[in-house]
């Protein structure tokens, strides 16, 4: 397996060395030869390194430490902005105000990101990626002066490791990959694909520190819970509205 | 820049080789390594190799030759029902039916795609991605029989080239690229960041094949049209609906 992948771990703690500019322009141009939807190429990338814009950042991704620690945070965004320009300055008119195209512009960004983020680590760069960057995408859409037709979909912690933590665990193949067709999960099988994660010592201290019984609750109760779950919902349809994804 | 990303060319036309099962296994071992979102890795991968499915399968992507063509389709899908159902059994009350869930699940299983994709081109396989597998979820729901909380977000063909295209034109960096914070386009920069392409060979060809007057307007009337992309948009959101992430 390439080692990038295979070695492939999130790096929360950064060195103060900054990136060369000579590699951060191999990360960007690795990310434009990405895959993407008809050459379109509907997305963007926001490089921020100053002080100033980070510390705004910061909260968005919901004080994260390494987002002021890092020497570079990428935000990966889907971009109907520059095409749309193009098309009007063209005697063309876009029909790109839907939830199709956010969702192409979207898929587009994180392919681009997962390429940047690859070519980060064969230079020795660890990276972190921001769920967050969906949560607070309004706010995001403020700071980095989005205009319509952006939004954030996620952003990347860039810099030298400054830690080099355990791979982390994954479930069996079995748990992810299905052949020809989805072979629905029986309550055994469940059990069976979730035993080795439940069983690990993290898991259980994890389970005990957030005074819960499973470990599943941690995840509903504690880390991915439903009331959050629906506010930001509702926070990134206006989003999608506003940016025009919804006329 | 990793050979595997700078020389990437979607292939469209494959030999009749299978690809052996130990290449299999590192291609999806290395989709599961991806980041993903707190390690609950909401997606999944549907592996089709029967010349049946791949035959259902080939309208849903607009049949576009590759499909039957290829050795196999690797359908990557946003998936909570395997999560769902582990919380369930753990009395833990999911709360992952809206759609922040299911942007997240979408964009961990792209975020899998492309490790997928890298490391079948690190063992010398093609691949193309089928962005089409957005336009007609509901059709490969049936087909793949995918239940309620799976979501297909992207699907890519895969085997021993049988061809070796051009790498395709990209815009300028300056074009996808904005420096701390957006740096919105005048018309002049629209003008220059879409020079080289408009003055491609194969692009003047292309307008002049669709008798149209701009490269745009292909776009915009032909290849993705405003009511094409309000009608598959409809189903899209049905298809959430459907599969339970509006609730």
């Amino acid at each position: 397996m390439l080692k990038e992948i295979s070695e492939h771990r999130s790096i929360r703690k950064y060195t103060d060395k900054p990136i060369p500019k000579e590699v951060m322009d191999n990360v960007l141009n690795a990310a434009i030869r990405a895959s993407n939807t008809g050459n379109m190429q509907v997305y963007s990338i926001i490089v921020t390194t100053y002080e100033k814009i980070k510390e705004e950042l910061a909260p968005t991704h919901f004080n994260q430490p390494m987002v002021k620690n890092a020497p570079a945070i990428l935000t990966f965004c889907a971009d109907f902005n520059r095409f749309n320009k193009w098309c009007r300055q063209r005697v063309a008119e876009p029909g790109y105000d839907n939830f199709l195209s956010f969702l192409t512009g979207a898929i587009d960004a994180i392919i681009a990101a997962q390429n940047a983020c690859i070519e980060a680590e064969h230079h020795g760069l660890g990276i972190c990626y921001l769920g967050t960057a969906i949560y607070n995408a309004d706010k995001i859409i403020d700071i980095l002066n989005l205009p319509k037709g952006v939004v954030p979909i996620t952003a990347v912690t860039m810099g030298y490791p400054a830690e080099t933590p355990e791979l982390t665990d994954r479930l069996p193949v079995e748990a992810v990959v299905h052949y020809e067709k989805y072979n629905d999960f029986t309550a055994e099988d469940i059990d069976e694909i979730y035993a080795e994660k439940e069983n690990r010592e993290d898991s259980k201290q994890f389970v005990k520190e957030n005074d819960k019984e499973t470990l599943a609750q941690v995840f509903t109760d504690v880390r991915y819970y439903k009331a959050n779950n629906e506010h930001f919902s509702s926070v990134l349809l206006e989003v999608l509205k506003k940016q025009g994804f919804f006329e």
